[in-house]
């Protein structure tokens, strides 16, 4: 093992050109005119997994883009990793915000400036450079590895998702190894273990059938602004509670153990309202900020509109007013049926002046991995051993849908070794990935191998 | 005067074909890209008088949008009649809505449809048309008469209001005549004694500095969107009356006269409704709906706005949020007050967790005037010849906020004889103005101006 790291140290400055050779590709996977810089992105994954001593590599077509398919099975009898991760990158816009082109990296302070270097080509390129290192020094894998890598992630990963279901043979492993997420902060190693789900709806109050003179009709007939205001309003209690019926009956609830990994990060309320710009945090009471965002549902109004909206001042009752409601979920809630729990109940809130209309936009499962699973437990030796400090534990609040169809179709648990930050700019300008977690990583997965061999 | 009266039956077609002209001015004083089509209705609205046989007349420049003074004072030792109107109209968003072009005026089943048609230009031009009648058939008016028309009525009449209080001697006058509400019900002579005041304010709720993303914050922020929809449904109780402090306190209760005009009025809640088409009506507990609507205060949302409200799903949580909300105001509340009343009291709703701005973009007075005036007797006998029916008394639930500045500062009393209809879309597409009640508000005025020469 240590040939391993002494050759992953030795090739850092080798591995950065390489990934501004990744990044260099504008893989933007929503945008038609880059249906070309998708494919190429696919091939050089593809060239660099052959390269790197994988014995089957595969691009495979899709009604979207292009997958990356790879495997090593030269170690029978042993543990199956599948490594996940993405080659598609976000829009650049606002193109006038970013201090280089985007899509030519620079490196600065320790850290690659480019669209997609945290999100996610530095991060999954850190697995094909650990399987390497073992080629290049051992000539062999302690296990069996097969590489799954798509092109749509920033979309929606349909293609994938019906990939996956067709295909959970060849997928078929003992683990799935994820590095698309964040560390709790800088140079601390991270194990995230729980995601939230979403449950996201757009709601419609329907009153008059036209709009109204507020002179004329004000104080004889529901005005469907302030109805829907009023309906919003009641969702939740004065505790931050959400009112809807039964919303929390599969809610797991949190270990004293969680709260207490929790509690030993010193998160602090005062830096992070003051890193907001509010005066005051505000949630669910009961709970420590970080409960409430990892580990609570949650209900936020996304948007509203309805009547007047311009600049000055209009005298009309609105005939309708709408909003995007959503509702991040947590193991063991399940969207469809938090999505059907809230359409009747906020139905139920509606005077009899008003027509309601529910629809259901979208949802995705929460998800949570045991801690004391062999993956994680080879995960968190493998980061303790790479960054020489102890894992922390923690939840994400936002929502990686796949991650919940492998978990579910492959019955295998998911690793999320993200090493990435939060204040990397993913999705935004200026995106960056740290160089120095870039070689952390890299090592950590090349501990991982060898730790999760020997389960 | 039965010439006069035929005169104005056989240019019936002529005046259609005016009206249309003076509909296709795209007027709309609100947005600054329709300047030139305000000086250009100004204009016309000169010419229209100059041409109808009015001594004076002059556009007349303001901060603002132009005022049109014209006058004709050639029967000495006569009542002088001040003949309001505007000639601005409302936006006409949203435009896809309307059935035809909204500065493209149609006749369909006698009514002209087009923004403006019942507010106010169809309703103002009836008082042109009848002093031209007098000066084609008789050569001159019974009494004297002034015009005063503005283009800034939609957006608080300013410029008027500095006009009136330093031309009081120029705008001298016995009755000022308005034809700018509505009658009680299609074909019934009304004479309007009442209008509701307004206060109209606009709020803005910041939490973050930034927009968010919903699943990485949601449950440790305060949303705007939540608590903006929770203050505004604060604002009023379970019985629908408006909880601010001592907002009740100014409010003139209506007489037991006044209930009994209302009762009699056989106002149907169940046709109201089955019109606005909605299952039931809604307001504040104890009072009849005519009651809500004329003589009660309110309190509407006339907008709101925040997050993301395109297509589809976007999991931000806003920054901020925005609502405008007005308050009809009766008898004897000062728009001043309210909203100085509003402003504290909103804010205190505020969580701690965000800032609130509020704005007080316009007020107008309520106004009501006595039944027994010579100037209402008149205008009563006037329109019961018109309309060969008996005149009914109404309140009127809109603002005419510039008839209070008229009343106080020439101190003569304001006659409101309004011949459109509430279901006539005044501020909504699809706007119409009905042409029978076109012709006999015109000839409504003619017998005012007879009827009042000898008060």
């Amino acid at each position: 093992m240590q040939d391993v790291i002494s050759y992953i140290k030795d090739n850092q400055q080798n591995y950065i050109e390489e990934l501004k050779d990744f990044l260099r590709i504008p893989s933007i996977s929503t945008l038609p005119e880059n249906k070309d810089d998708i494919n190429r992105c696919a091939n050089f994954v593809a060239d660099k997994l052959r390269n790197a001593g994988m014995s089957r590599v595969e691009v495979i077509q899709t009604e979207g883009h292009p997958l990356v398919y790879s495997e090593w099975l030269g170690a029978p009898g042993k543990p199956t990793v599948l490594v996940y991760g993405h080659y598609d990158v976000q829009p650049v816009d606002p193109i006038e915000l970013w201090e280089n082109q985007p899509f030519d990296p620079v490196v600065k302070d320790g850290k690659i400036f480019a669209r997609g270097a945290t999100d996610d080509k530095g991060q999954m390129y850190m697995h094909i450079k650990s399987i390497e290192a073992f080629f290049k020094t051992e000539g062999s894998l302690p296990l069996n590895v097969k590489f799954i890598i798509e092109g749509e992630e920033e979309i929606g990963s349909e293609s994938l998702e019906s990939f996956i279901n067709n295909n959970t043979d060849l997928l078929k492993c003992d683990t799935v190894l994820v590095s698309d997420t964040a560390l709790y902060d800088e140079g601390i190693p991270t194990l995230t273990y729980g995601l939230r789900g979403l449950s996201y709806l757009e709601v419609e109050v329907t009153g008059p059938n036209r709009d109204l003179h507020s002179g004329t009709f004000g104080g004889g007939v529901g005005n469907p602004v302030n109805i829907l205001a009023g309906m919003i309003a009641k969702l939740h209690d004065k505790n931050g509670k959400i009112t809807i019926p039964h919303f929390y009956d599969d809610v797991l609830k949190l270990t004293k153990k969680e709260r207490d990994n929790f509690k030993s990060l010193k998160f602090s309320d005062k830096k992070f309202a003051k890193e907001l710009g509010v005066a005051a945090l505000e949630g669910e009471s009961g709970f420590t900020t970080l409960e409430r965002l990892w580990a609570r549902p949650t209900l936020d109004c996304n948007g509203i509109i309805g009547g007047f909206t311009g600049k000055g001042a209009k005298t009309v009752i609105a005939s309708k007013a709408s909003a995007k409601v959503s509702m991040r979920l947590v193991p063991n809630q399940d969207p469809k049926k938090i999505s059907k729990l809230f359409t009747k109940y906020f139905k139920s809130l509606a005077p009899k002046s008003v027509k309601v209309q529910v629809t259901d936009l979208h949802g995705a499962l929460p998800a949570l991995t045991p801690l004391d699973n062999p993956a994680t437990v080879a995960a968190s030796v493998a980061m303790e051993k790479a960054f020489d400090k102890k894992i922390v534990y923690m939840r994400e609040g936002g929502s990686v849908p796949i991650v919940t169809v492998f978990s579910k179709k492959l019955k295998a648990p998911v690793v999320l070794m993200g090493l990435g930050l939060n204040t990397e700019n993913l999705h935004s300008p200026n995106e960056h990935f740290n160089l120095t977690h870039f070689q952390l990583g890299i090592m950590s997965s090349a501990y991982f191998i060898k730790e999760f061999s020997t389960k």
